[in-house]
């Protein structure tokens, strides 16, 4: 087990302790990635720092890629296991008492721990939940992976009870992502994935996704998957840029056969996500 | 300058910093309240008390009143100004990679720090904005404070941007609460107030402004708040439990005037905020 012990910088600084008056505690002001490193290579690290920089454009979060750079390749030297994650958080630094963000320096936070590849899920399929905990909607945090995860532990913790690996949450009747994944399905030869506009973060996985099935030819549309799509649907799949593809067996009683959209796009992403 | 140098309490130890594995800072998994403290005696400790140890229950945050109470009871020993804040923040603990909530230890964060009362605002009124920046539905999370805040960062931002000392937020055209303070408005002698439960903080000083109004034979009614009910409204007012009850002189363009219900709960608690 690597754990974080020795592997947590902060600022640059192997350290593993925050200060109690950080931002990103206080309310959640600040965005994080998640990247897959295999023998010491982080995925898709480039198309991550640029949705994190954009996100923290956005919420107005200084951003200094040069040095994220460097605390990544710092710590990536430190790895000896063929699988790890490595984490980025990006904060918006101290807090004076209040809401009001003012300018001061954001601070990096950038850990490694241990990761297993689950080879069954991607292969067998899972089982997945429609959770019961919605999805609650905002246009100004859509597509943002930021520190309000809430709804995702209420989520995480429905599916526990529940015993599901995973499940798909819901705005107003309409699937919009799994508590840490995106959604597709294939429904009469189309490729759907939900746009994203009203919540939900913007997948690393699920951008290749959608480039890679264009490449193959494969009709992609971006629009709104209800439960009468989701029932018709021939396949279902769940991505993220950790676990990779894994196809659905059954969604709550409707059952899905994994079929060749889902094994072809396996088939282009088996190398990054496996031997 | 009181600052927090020295005054704050982590899991009951004069600490500052905490672990960056911490799931209050990773995915804002925690609870807040804030407490005015005046000559070392914090305002309706119990209250706040009881409703962080009801959220924590719903969250199924662990929450030690006993511990906290003597990490507060210890705070407000050593505070030598007249008025300050106490602010305990409790969250899930230590997090391992992932949403899903394991059993753990949770940890307490109580600290303080200076306050200044605004008695003008008090007096004489503030300007109120309708805030651009909405406020999403999630009734799971509907009433609680949470350390979810990024939507309350959002709005205070605009607000600064503005120029505007408070606003109010909306949900699918409806007014909420203010981006820290719970709104009340006076329509033909009916005291009203947002019921909270899609979303906002059911404050302690909204709670104590319903009793108090009630006792005082006013009609006070839990309900939507419209555009249009506020533009026919009398009187206006935001109310938290540090800084009180601010009455509104205008709203966006909409002049109000600071009305006899305003007042006569001013009056009720003009000695818990000033001298």
């Amino acid at each position: 087990m690597l754990g974080t012990l020795g592997f947590t910088l902060i600022n640059g600084q192997f350290q593993e302790h925050i200060s109690a008056e950080n931002r990103g505690l206080a309310y959640g002001d600040g965005l994080f990635e998640t990247i897959l490193v295999r023998d010491s290579r982080p995925l898709w690290l480039e198309d991550h720092l640029c949705r994190l920089s954009e996100a923290a454009k956005q919420l107005a979060i200084p951003c200094d890629l040069v040095k994220l750079k460097r605390d990544c390749a710092l710590l990536l030297t430190r790895i000896d296991q063929p699988f790890a994650v490595l984490k980025i958080v990006l904060t918006r630094g101290h807090v004076s008492r209040g809401y009001t963000p003012h300018h001061a320096p954001s601070e990096r936070i950038v850990s490694v721990s241990n990761y297993t590849q689950n080879r069954n899920a991607w292969e067998r399929g899972i089982d997945l939940a429609l959770c019961q905990t919605p999805l609650s909607e905002q246009t100004q945090l859509a597509g943002i992976k930021h520190l309000n995860r809430l709804e995702q532990v209420l989520a995480a913790e429905e599916l526990l009870r529940r015993g599901y690996p995973e499940g798909l949450m819901m705005q107003r009747g309409l699937i919009v992502e799994g508590s840490r994944s995106n959604v597709f399905c294939v429904a009469n030869d189309v490729l759907i994935t939900p746009s994203l506009s009203q919540g939900g973060v913007r997948g690393i996985m699920r951008q290749h996704i959608i480039k890679h099935a264009i490449k193959l030819g494969i009709d992609v549309r971006i629009r709104d998957i209800g439960i009468s799509t989701l029932q018709r649907a021939e396949e279902v799949f769940v991505c993220n840029s950790v676990f990779g593809l894994w196809p659905a067996k059954k969604i709550e009683c409707m059952h899905k056969s994994i079929g060749p959209v889902s094994r072809l796009l396996q088939r282009e992403f088996d190398t990054y996500f496996y031997v």
